[in-house]
């Protein structure tokens, strides 16, 4: 059976603002041996399936920094320190960098970001009868451009490579299995 | 229209072996403003849907050091610097970790792991065919465990949150898209 490496000593190495590295000393179960291991930790993440009343999705088109290239998202980020909870932080991200607000707002997914190297979680969040009912508050780096997509043209937008953010893929899925199951709950 | 920001200045702070974090000093196009941005480096990463004759995908169980958990993932990971594509160095990592070789390996997929943060791509790697023909070459950090599991249970798998690995989500996705376009290619 695959078993827990237990810690033996943990230290942070760097702060770079948006995440800090650790160093992890860790002893092997199956040999005894130690390693050390490198872990990035930062807050916990939410994207936010926002639908309209008429089945599009909000989705936002924004730079990259890490990519160095122009992608089509949905909103989200990171939690902010005051979210009581990822429910209440999606729905501030979606309204921040959209305007747009609904209702019946609901987690139908959570994943690990990548779970060899970071801590963190990522929540998925469904939005429904998503209305634009405030102006957008961009903080002085996001410059977000918002875009309706039927619900209806999303795989193919996956499958064709048109979204790249593995993110947003994991969100499109988790609302694509979400509709399956409304259609044929049994 | 959403613009690039342009690099003014760029430094690497820290190597921490798996990857590396520099800081990139960039104009906001809209604001003229300079601002400075973390960046992760690393090399790409590739996963691998590895179906056998009787369609079951072959997954392993791992513990994994960032989220401090056990997982079921597919096999995968980090391209070598000798790989000449993602394509071998998929077939390779299904191998070592695995011992399953299969024929009719395509690239149904490729994402940015976290394109605000995070330079590298991920290709998803198709294997038809798959058979176990050699013994698992673990490094000295790998425990895994095999598992085949039907190609029709996969789904419920990541609606259930069986599945946590955002990448391994997007991996089967890209399969899961890509076995409705064989089923109904037009």
């Amino acid at each position: 059976m695959i078993q827990k490496w237990p810690v033996l000593s943990s230290k942070q190495l760097a702060d770079f603002r948006i995440f800090t590295v650790r160093t992890d000393v860790k002893r092997s179960p199956r040999t005894g041996a130690e390693h050390d291991f490198f872990v990035l930790d930062t807050r916990s993440w939410v994207n936010v399936i926002a639908v309209t009343p008429d089945d599009k999705l909000v989705m936002v088109e924004q730079y990259r920094h890490g990519s160095d290239t122009i992608e089509l998202e949905i909103p989200g980020g990171v939690m902010d320190a005051e979210d009581p909870s990822p429910v209440l932080g999606g729905q501030r991200e979606l309204r921040e960098e959209t305007g747009y607000e609904g209702d019946r707002a609901e987690i139908i997914g959570q994943i690990f970001p990548n779970p060899a190297i970071m801590s963190n979680t990522c929540h998925t969040l469904l939005v429904r009868n998503c209305r634009l009912t405030h102006p957008v508050e961009f903080d002085s780096c996001e410059d977000i451009r918002t875009h309706l997509v039927p619900v209806a043209e999303l795989p193919e937008l996956v499958a064709s490579g048109k979204i790249q953010h593995a993110l947003v893929v994991v969100a499109l899925y988790h609302y694509d299995l979400w509709r399956r199951k409304q259609a044929s709950p049994h």
